[in-house]
């Protein structure tokens, strides 16, 4: 593995390896072993929560990480193009790790740049090591991703977390997969054409939540609206409440990548079907795993 | 001691013990110790004095640092609740250090971390690191902190370093204390209640600067005035000059957490009163004490 | 040498002292070696390649890095003066790099700093490790500096990174050095009159363009123009192209600070000239060989 662009550059036995890596870093994160090693965060999108988990990942690792965490202020701003941008931090730095606005932004990079390239969000296209935390939380509560239903929530349109995930499960085999959200934000055809497993569209979660081993939720993002009106109808009627989680099988999981606005109830929190904190906790030690594989690894 | 989010939290004999570990770190920074511990900042209100003394301690003590230092760019902004933004940092860290513009927001926060927290300032109710510092050089210049008499000038309203070092006095046995300050900016109620001193409010320096031991100035903030006219007038006149230095005891001191716009005469600087570098060159040695107390200490 | 403010505070030996350990350090970055030091970067102008080209050379000498990027929440903004600003980093650090809008701010902060401040460029005046990285480049090329004929195009009055080079120029025996620019954007009296050297200024590269050993170009910085019609104008009649650099000697280097928007042709990028990579991938070799040579060296 040299970069890490999309969740496809990964097989099923690499997912399973990176696993067992952070297994062991989950239980001793001090784990140091790439002390010779810089990584760089490129974030040209505001990011706190996968920034961070970057950035610890790296210095847990023993690395030293730079960079930057917001467009502004940088010389792209002042209009230098992306590729002389990358090539200073591939001179700078033996990993980028690279969240950008743009559609295919980390593919570029890596094509640009000599040093390995980890995607972490490249518009609404792909975030692969979310993919690879998502699947982490799942394979840890139910000791399998193979042949559960999956109920994905929300705005399957534009998430990239969603798509990366529907991707990476066709290296599984998933029972079923239900898509519940408004037919305006439903999942794309191109994505759609790809998948090998079994899946319907539906709008109302209520017909199918009894089936459900695993329901992601992503949030509903306001920005996408042009009519406010349109959106609020929407938010409400793709919040998953108690009464809907209190009909889902006592196994069942509720996963969602983070940040929350208002699309859950917060009293879900204390059920035992909520997985979303644990989820977040995978977050270092899963980054830990793809960095060691990255920089450990031979071109 | 899990958590500093009151000066209150702490007692005599804890802060005596700081003051030990400050002289230590004050003769070697560079002490190290805590290499497998992680500090997570979190400022949610710009800072650079604090973030970075916070941050240097850290780094000084061996630990790896982590965070942010404006609310811009982070999750919260785009509409995550406080409660998740602090579950993520304290999966992340082993301590955060956190500054909030709410009263209260470091409370909150202790309460939903499992971590220990920090607080670096949480509206214009507490700063008790600040006052470790306070005192620090109180007990540096005096040897003692008891028997002396204290004038605090300025905004005594609305001054988070002052709250908490008016409520650290209640540990100690201060002759006097005087409250210099337009009626406008006087000690709040709650405040003046619960202290166990002798204290007098005037508007007028002049009356007891002869008497006073410790002069404590703050800013005056500009952004508490609705009316432009009254800021100056009272900004103008509580600026402390020259002329009113020269009638100190010559053994007075006179601090100042800074920064400082225009409250003090740059003239000051030069004279034997003038402690509010030293002040501030305890920053880092105090807060080293009060993380390796915190990442030491058993809960 | 404790201060690195001008290039003028470097000779001729200690720029050869300083390629020698850029040649070591670019062998090997990660030398460590100052483990008890702190280093500050203090960016009150936005800057990503200088910021983190000084970062990883601290950090690749094994030192701390603190400090902040961009003048927004900073104590500054809430009106703090410079000198305060600047005893909190000397108290934090051991030496202090600055980028300053203000020309002679990096002077300035020297004064009141016992610990040693380097200039990261301070307004149009000076950015000497930007110059010493330049000839560094120009010696790794040509194995001398001396009795070269140099081409400087573009901005020559407000870029300080050529300011610098011109100044730094002086320490060596250039054969020619010509001044490609328009009359409004040519080099400002003060520094030519310091000048040892034969030089010329003219309008048009293509009169001159098969004499020239090194061509380095600037961005034309569109904010110093008020009428935009004469920007463009200037913009596109200093634009390095594939026709201009096709006449250049067969040995000739074309150099350039970066980061550049729209001066140079990107078809250069592959040509043999085109030294501007290589100029940038020597950012944090001498950036390690100026820091060193500072942290290391008595008073």
């Amino acid at each position: 593995m040299h970069d890490l662009i999309s969740i496809k550059d990964l097989n099923r036995e690499l997912i399973e390896e990176l696993f067992l890596l952070a297994d062991k870093y989950n239980k001793n994160r001090h784990a140091g072993g790439f002390e010779d090693k810089v990584v760089a965060g490129a974030f040209f999108e505001p990011s706190t929560r996968t920034a961070l988990s970057f950035e610890t990942a790296a210095k847990m690792l023993g690395a030293e990480y730079i960079g930057f965490r917001s467009w502004e202020g940088t010389s792209l701003a002042k209009g230098e193009n992306l590729a002389d941008t990358i090539r200073m931090l591939d001179n700078y730095a033996d990993c980028i790790v690279m969240r950008h606005p743009n559609d295919g932004a980390a593919r570029f990079a890596a094509e640009i740049a000599e040093k390995p390239v980890v995607n972490a969000g490249d518009g609404k296209n792909e975030h692969p090591t979310q993919s690879v935390q998502d699947l982490y939380t799942i394979r840890n509560s139910f000791g399998k991703i193979d042949g559960l239903t999956y109920g994905f929530v929300g705005d399957l349109h534009y998430a990239r977390a969603v798509n990366s995930l529907l991707l990476a499960l066709n290296m599984f085999k998933p029972k079923k997969v239900y898509f519940i959200s408004p037919e305006s934000l439903t999942v794309r055809g191109e994505v759609l054409r790809t998948l090998n497993y079994k899946y319907e569209a539906l709008a109302d979660p209520n017909k199918v939540i009894d089936e459900i081993d695993v329901m992601y939720i992503t949030r509903i993002q306001k920005e996408r609206f042009t009519d406010p009106y349109e959106y609020k109808k929407v938010e409400a009627s793709y919040r998953v409440d108690l009464a809907l989680a209190e009909k889902m099988k006592s196994s069942a999981i509720i996963m969602h990548p983070l940040p929350r606005i208002n699309e859950t109830d917060r009293g879900i929190d204390r059920t035992k079907h909520a997985k979303y904190f644990a989820q977040a906790s995978f977050g270092v030690p899963v980054r830990m795993a793809v960095l060691s594989k990255i920089l450990g690894g031979k071109r």
